[in-house]
């Protein structure tokens, strides 16, 4: 296996990259990639040992911003190391796959113009794995289409429902429809006609879920559009640290409560692992004809290292061939 | 003041209802009418020892259900406690309020229907008062109009900052849109509408926010549509439930945990009190010619003595007439 990666995405490059993919290909049966200024990607490297064999390099002297605007960035940077990346994985066949931290529009944006839609997909998706009470679930579309039609969330739930068998292992994965009630009657128009279509053509579809079942493991497949799913992850990660922030103030003001926050630790230890999405790797950016895959921006290398892990899973299953083929049904 | 209590509505009615009303009329000077069927809310009053002079009872043979669909059950159900309610509130100029923690789909259409609108409101919006990392802050809309058009969300936002200053007493509100960027250009063109009107119209507008500055307290009203806002209020109570079971799961897994916990008990204890939701009262109906206040269908005793207590906040500013004024302005 081979793969892509952008050397300059993401809030730590190219350190954090860098270290991620030592350690992967170190850990891992997999070659790759890394693209980026040549300099800046070749003085990172040259602080760790690794089996030179296992990690390649391409130049590409362009860096797109974090928070760039992505069609206009992409036309003036044309040697962006998104843009290189991309173009790499379409031209050369050795190449399976490509990961980017970096500016999510502009890899969206980057991989649908150059690599195409699946046959069958008419808009990009990217999904994320999130941990419920039950096991994971698969959260979709959480950015890359802020404005989509019914269709398009129908598509996804397909495509969704292939990851979550093939990558998660899930065996009938459960699909739901985010809404604000459970009856098929409930929501804007909208939500009306994407319950009836998925009703049609989703297998084991169990209609709408509401907000407060996101996290209770009842739905596999958690299906909404970009907008509602970009709050959806903002919010929780909003929650979590304002609650986090507010248990230690609290704490602290209690000699008692802090030797209890000691005894604590380990057990807190473990549930902020249970919740880091990081220990889940990436998130896929569906519908296009390629497997890419989105590190969170704030990637530190195990973010990385878990992200090379989940796409050879991908790679591993096939997955693109699979959803075709399960589109086209 | 005197105030007009569904006493049929929510899950626990009439028996939570009568008890927070008895409570309220103890406690605050108010008077209260309270709404329903006439042998069950005289069995419960019966346990109480209260000032007679100070609660009244009005029967309505008719309860609408938690999950009926709304405009049906109207139409049949002429008779319901909220019907009944709200047509007294509208036909008796000494009563002040209406408070529901019945079916919120029914008391908005019963509320919209009998009273009207508020001149230069054309929808109606459901606010909820929040806690935050700062102070409160005041999320507006959680589900009255899933489908709103921008100058909808622009005059929901006047009346949050009217609300926000009179009734939470917040010198200059600072309002925020939620989005999925922080950037003007953010959103679809829904989004990008709603900004440039509330930019032109609202004061102290501060631009976007996104999810996870929700509970930040970097706005102090928070503006949505009312499937975000219904996402949004849900998912956080899914999120807290969610994070409270994983606690107590690891928890028992480690004895010295358990110990820890008993040590942190107090300060959680006032954790759970800051974030519960029935310390803040209802939620109030906001653009209706009349003050009409949504309480949790949940509601507890204490819930329905500090929606009343919020509702006599509400009467005592004359919200709504000094909403009508800023927004002829």
């Amino acid at each position: 296996m081979k793969i892509v990666v952008d050397a300059m995405g993401g809030d730590y490059a190219p350190t954090a990259i860098v270290s991620g993919v030592v350690d992967a290909v170190e850990e891992f049966d997999v070659n790759v990639i890394l693209v980026g200024r040549e300099d800046e990607v070749k003085a990172e490297l040259s602080k760790h040992n690794f089996n030179k064999a296992r990690i390649d390099l391409l130049h590409a002297p362009d860096v797109v911003g974090m928070h760039e605007p992505a069609t206009v960035t992409l036309r003036k940077k044309k040697l962006s190391s998104i843009s290189v990346g991309i173009n790499l994985l379409k031209r050369d066949p050795s190449c399976d796959a490509f990961i980017s931290a970096g500016n999510t529009g502009a890899v969206v944006a980057a991989a649908t113009i150059n690599l195409g839609m699946l046959e069958g997909v008419e808009r990009p998706a990217i999904g994320l794995v999130i941990p419920t009470l039950k096991r994971f679930a698969f959260l979709i579309d959480v950015g890359a289409n802020a404005d989509p039609k019914p269709q398009h969330l129908m598509q996804s739930a397909l495509m969704a429902r292939v990851y979550a068998k093939e990558v998660l292992g899930i065996p009938n994965p459960a699909v739901g429809l985010i809404n604000i009630g459970e009856e098929a009657s409930k929501g804007t128009g909208f939500e009306k006609e994407t319950y009836k279509l998925m009703e049609k053509r989703v297998a084991n579809f169990i209609g709408n879920i509401e907000g407060n079942e996101i996290f209770s493991g009842k739905a596999d497949c958690i299906i909404c559009d970009g907008f509602v799913g970009n709050i959806i992850i903002k919010i929780s990660e909003g929650l979590m640290e304002s609650a986090a922030a507010v248990l230690k103030r609290e704490i602290k003001k209690a000699p008692l409560a802090i030797l209890g926050a000691m005894l604590m630790k380990p057990r807190l230890n473990h549930i902020k692992k249970l919740a880091d999405y990081s220990e889940y790797g990436g998130a896929p950016l569906l519908g296009v004809n390629g497997l890419v895959m989105i590190s969170h921006g704030r990637s530190s290398p195990k973010a990385v290292k878990n992200a090379i892990r989940a796409t050879m899973r991908e790679i591993e299953h096939n997955i693109n061939t699979v959803m075709v083929s399960e589109i086209s049904r």
